[in-house]
């Protein structure tokens, strides 16, 4: 193994259509956790909750958890406040990125407001690249990852829907999805 | 919402050749936990050890942890060893399942068990129709589902790989992979 390999912070997106992005990215929580990891995750499109039983988790953890949307999604129609908004959640992760008291962090659903154009794209990698922690590990996670953020990871993932239950009248459970 | 919606334990398959398929289970695991929801894990492949990230958090959160492999994989030459340990393995899958005394149960690993014929695939689905309670979550995980696994299945994912850090020389980083 190399010296470079030992402290390579990886940088992981999870995308695609299906389920399981901020999933798989709450796994990474959990094992990173159980190696007492530094963590802090920052949601993009969520709003402020403590009904998700990630939340809940992430209190009783003691995990840093910032909801910095407001529930809208890309169909909303005040996209000042949404943009205003990711602007700020950016703020934010910039601030824990550079800092450095961290080993791992998510941005979830940071993919929509690179996609559209909320943030612009070339300057968020850039500044990436510029201010990333070597070790620091960062995963991105959402729909629609630009090509150039593929190009910037290390890990790209495209969740597949295969089959979806919602489409059999099936309603989302809680503890499971949320 | 349907009556019928409110108790529906789903059963979820997350294959594909990608990452996140124990991850994303993993990170139900979080959420599940954060509503008090009561757990069992069964690993099929991985052997029993404490060095995983994901045991580590498992053991601090309570979590029940049952690894019934030997670390042998598909390429391993001592089949009756790896059958062996795969029936012991489904024999505690089952006393769980059947037990009714948990919220969520995850079979990692158990598409391979299945797809190589260590463990009957069609009594297996057909124990399970017979056997798991209505409101239990049954996450299966591992690549190469069987048709009979997704017919079975409420909601199947694909973790596709579409770019991989092993490829570029970049080791499993702890905390993060495992």
């Amino acid at each position: 193994m190399s010296k470079t390999n030992r402290k390579k912070g990886l940088v992981i997106v999870n995308t695609g259509d299906g389920k399981g992005k901020t999933t798989a990215a709450l796994g990474v929580v959990l094992r990173a956790w159980g190696r007492g990891f530094r963590i802090c995750v920052i949601q993009f499109i969520k709003a402020e909750t403590g009904q998700w039983g990630e939340v809940k988790a992430a209190k009783k953890l003691g995990i840093e958890w910032h909801a910095t949307g407001n529930g809208f999604t890309w169909t909303s129609k005040d996209t000042d406040e949404t943009t205003a908004r990711a602007l700020h959640g950016w703020e934010i992760a910039k601030e824990k990125i550079a800092g450095g008291d961290y080993d791992l962090i998510v941005l979830d659903e940071f993919t929509y407001p690179l996609q559209f154009g909320w943030i612009d794209p070339t300057q968020t990698i850039d500044w990436l690249k510029a201010n990333k922690p070597a070790g620091l590990h960062l995963i991105i996670t959402g729909r629609g990852a630009l090509p150039a953020l593929v190009e910037y990871a290390d890990l790209v993932t495209e969740m597949k829907e295969v089959k979806h239950p919602y489409k059999e009248g099936i309603q989302a459970q809680a503890g499971i999805e949320f």
